[in-house]
């Protein structure tokens, strides 16, 4: 059964993935941009219109963990949500490995889990419930550098999300499912930004953790 | 269960509201535009990906069902569609509305009815479904002139899903169930053209319609 | 007779539908944008070119009442008009309908009214007049909510008008006699933004209410 | 009384001074242009509702009276119009005063009297009326050169008004008028092209020779 | 012979006619704009190489006197000029007659005079040499009105160049000769704006009253 | 004494030099480009308006002389002109220079050479009188490879000139008398197309050759 | 030792790898694009300046074996080539990947080694040489679905190179040696197009079979 | 042999040549610019992946020595260089021959010594090594004006890269031996900007001081 309750506000964050074009300075209505989380609301909002859930997005572009330490008042608490979404860690991940080497300052599993923790800590006993979702990469070889680096902050979330007691999405876990038909170019062409239909993916699996019923 | 069985062909065609910004020539994959066609799309890929279902658009903008005519064969059937989905009226009906008095020559009730009739009729034996969809226009005053206007030309794509004994979706019904909770205004600015939401209402009935399961 | 004498000012104030593209900061001459306010100003010049009125436009688009008096020292009681115009209430009711939930604050009646009164009450005593326009809805079904809302509204501006004893133009009465031969899609798209000739209505009802002679 | 019957069809054809923006290649409902055709529209509409006339514009920029022939059929008769309206000369005109040395081939009087003859006469039976409006140029001294030829190709419209008993509408006259209040550059900055005033200054004499009433 | 002596700097300042899209904040080398400043530079380039002349634009659109005055120490003293260009007045009077009713605060003769007669006496005793330009308006009535309040200022400039002793160019005059033999409408279009034969006009009397020789 | 009689028409073709932004398909009036041409014209407007002189720019970039050829019928014969003045040969010689190796097809001296005499030899006995220019390359050191190769150029244009006793101007020697006090870096960024300066040299060499007095 | 002789000609062709933004219809010049190709120009020209060699550019974005095929002519030997470089598979390879379900005509690996045995037949007689490209994925993982199917179609490159005896470049086996320290997201970010520095790789592989020597 | 170790970090610092196009603050990785930095990346990066060098461009458009002093903490040694390349000097020469006379304060040959011996003293001591790269001016003719500055100016960072025992490119000497085979014309259009190949000749004489090996 769904788990979000009438007129209340459900807030996502993270990084492009989230963002995807949003509204600025909070995404909402026509303004959620064109990912995940415009089908999330649109699906809400066709399946529950009783329930008048109000979805809003903060996603920025590029975010690692450490972007959203530094504005989570102004984008997550402030709004005073009900239910909180978190997808992060790709972005921590990827700056190790594609040349941009001017991030001196790597984001390292320590902080990850140090930054992530102090997140969770704070806003679990302001809400009514938290999504952690997993950072993913759209790879099928585990063995695959990048693919082994994100599963190790996935496993930072996963332990997160146990300690607080969170709800938990395994989007890699997820994704590999749908990797075993569709090949992941028809996925997302770098492997990180989804299409379409790897947007659906996620918000088919944000979805059903919350209880949500077709 | 769903009827689309693995590595069929779905082509939609209609109106600005399946159009959406697709592709030219033909819009499928990143080209499906940003409709409910592409939330078909979406669905389809995350929960079927073991089907590996092919969704084409060719739905274009200001189309009446004499349009639709004009195109049936470099549109949908030289496709070679395994299915076939059908949304057409509003734009019959509007243009008896909006001033666009250039329009001399309206698309009365029956010549509608003769047009889709023939089309569906030669369609039919070249596929293995069509889903006929009722225009809509979202107002809940059944005596508003464009409202009841719509009405009747939903009775005849009803008709016809009856003769030719098709999937039938009735969209006015399913969106009147969403307006008791949601104003016209927040699913669609001109009551004709829906948002993601409203999108997302129609891509769930159509689904539906074909035994989707979440 | 006309009301307004040889080289007086008008400033007309409000919303999207007296904005219409003005020029900033002040809206005059070439930048009276391009709707009623602009048709007003072309009336007046050309069927009293010897009295020399000046127009002022100072509209601004999504204002509520509460817009208005925020800036009404600066848009109107600075500008030292003779006569001012006044058309607000149609975003204050449509906030409450089209989806943008951001707008936790909504204007509700009592507020609406209390400001109105108090924007007419500072300025009826340093002007030679002042010309309250009702909100409208271009909607012929007196019990759809938004109409039935925005009439409520209106019957607010009439009071005032009533209490100060400023003109009082009935928009939504002068715009139902047209809906009897014009549909609403051939006179604005959302019900809401007037078309050229929708505007005309409007310009013709202002002007005729100031005892304007073709 | 206004002489134009419900549900007839208007046609205005001239040069940039009709054009003005308008749609191709037919200008009608929002593609009417900015200009006096518009407001022509909009007043009809709004003063004449229950006429339901509709109003087309075949303007083009730069034209002559020698372009109008040669696309009299196409813009003009083709259209099968109940009324039609013409303003054409000033560039006749100007092509003489303008250095556009280019034209050789300059439309003198003669051809401009013979031409604009030819197709009155061959629309005169084919419509229910005719409205000749001369050209015009903002200048009150009767003998600026360019003023004086404007006047004399004026007054050969007037002649062919009188010959064919058209209804006549002698815009210099009505110009001059309005000029003894408003200066010419406060109407059209170069004397030619009018603003919105001098727009409804032409709307105006054209309405009011067609019995218009406010 | 040529009084601008080798190495020297000749500042002109103005209204848009000087301006003609002039770099910023200086006009120089290739930010000269595309007027008759820019072709006195080439003239001089041209023509005495071997002087080094440097020319500088600092003409603003749409100034009057009294905006000349609150720029005059940073875009004219500063710069340390040895000879100084000024030509002024046509905004003066043109905001008199072009319906920007918002200029209610007129830059009146009186003003006019006091404002230049303070500019020039304080740039005199610091230059070699100025040259004042009257304002033209390209019309040969001389009844006209706005020619005749031009004509006006025209005499102050006038006075103020005997007062002062400095270098005299009578535009109009040099104007009304070219006038005998062009139309208006072949030198700029709304007869203040001078096209390229214009400036030109401008650009040989300014350097004729410089002793320039071909 | 001016050479060019009142009312005739002088016709200019060339390269990018003269080309300059000219408007298609024929540069006149306001479409002359901005370079000499324009110049030229200006100067003839403003020193003798009696003579209305109509100069006509049919430059193209890029042009070398075989390419004249192909379009010197509708390009210059077909104008009818009075006058012809044409520069042509710097893009002979800098395809040479330039690496643009495509140009396989050189156009070599004995090319350039007949050419160059077939054109003036057609054109000569239809007009009035012809205009040489010389190619030139804003360069001192006469054994440069391009200089020496562009004077080369311009010896054959001399030899013309004097063959059909046309007009002759030597541009490059006019322009070696500029570069004795000016850098070609403030004539020319390339050595090839003249800034405002360069340019000017060129129109007062053209208009001296024909007697232009200032 | 340098292979290509003083004065030849290198044609290279492809897909986008080589394609990068190059001119139409050749590229040539300043219009090789910004990829390996233009890359190659540059070394050649800087390292070999007493050589002369003309480098031109015919990839095409997106193209497979079979569209070269379809403008060889065109695109290679009409240009008259002394040496041929040729990449080609990636798109043959990819679109069995990404979802482009339009193309229901894969181009499977035998049509692949006949239209490209058949391409290398024509040219190699009529050429002073060929050099034959690999395709190439930028992952290491060599049981990843693409990248063993992009070997497979390299493993036919191969094949072919020696059946004609030409040079052979493998890309794949040259990358794996710098993907040993570079990540593949420093390289490419969907791993198919290269940035700078894999573009660069590319163009060292490929002078190197020429004997290029820094 | 290569003297840059492993992650070390390079910084080039210089004009508009530099420059090219880079990011801001700091042109790093895929914003390098589309110059010899960026091919000097791309040639260690593809030579020399192990030892993953890190490339970063401060150049800036327009400077001369003196701007590089104004911006030599944050531009060059907050960046913590272990190596720093410097090109400049053609500006500081341009602007005495460009016409460019605003600069009244040109940077003569003394202040530019003290300046950049100035750089090259505080730097010296802070990193393992500088490379001095000479201005140049593409023109064999060393007679000429402006190369005779340049040589001036080189022949000061000449004296400088002995007296601080620093890498030394002469890229005058360089040039000259390329010009003996390609014309100036096919490197850099005004002789100051090089081309893709005159850049890499720059890339090539620099890597090659480093101990670059192909």
């Amino acid at each position: 059964m769904m788990k979000i309750a009438a007129n209340n506000k459900l807030v996502i964050v993270g990084d492009s993935i989230t963002d995807n074009g949003r509204a600025r300075p909070i995404g909402e209505g026509n303004g959620l941009g064109n990912g995940y989380v415009m089908q999330i609301d649109a699906l809400l909002g066709a399946a529950y219109p009783e329930r008048n859930i109000r979805v809003i997005n903060t996603g920025t572009s590029g975010n690692r963990v450490r972007d959203l330490k530094g504005r989570w008042n102004t984008d997550v608490l402030d709004l005073a949500p009900d239910w909180v979404g978190i997808m992060i860690g790709v972005n921590d991940v990827w700056r190790q490995f594609d040349g941009s080497r001017l991030f001196d300052d790597q984001v390292l599993p320590e902080e990850f889990a140090a930054t992530l923790d102090e997140l969770v800590a704070v806003t679990k006993p302001k809400v009514k419930g938290v999504v952690l979702m997993t950072p993913f990469y759209l790879e099928t070889n585990a063995s695959d550098p990048m693919r082994a680096r994100v599963d190790q902050y996935s496993r930072i979330v996963e332990k997160i999300a146990k300690k607080y007691d969170t709800l938990y999405v395994d989007l890699q876990a997820t994704f590999l499912k749908v990797l075993e038909h569709t090949p992941t170019q028809a996925l997302a062409g770098d492997r990180v930004h989804p299409n379409r239909v790897g947007d659906m993916v996620i918000a088919r699996a944000f979805l059903t953790a919350l209880g949500f019923e077709w």
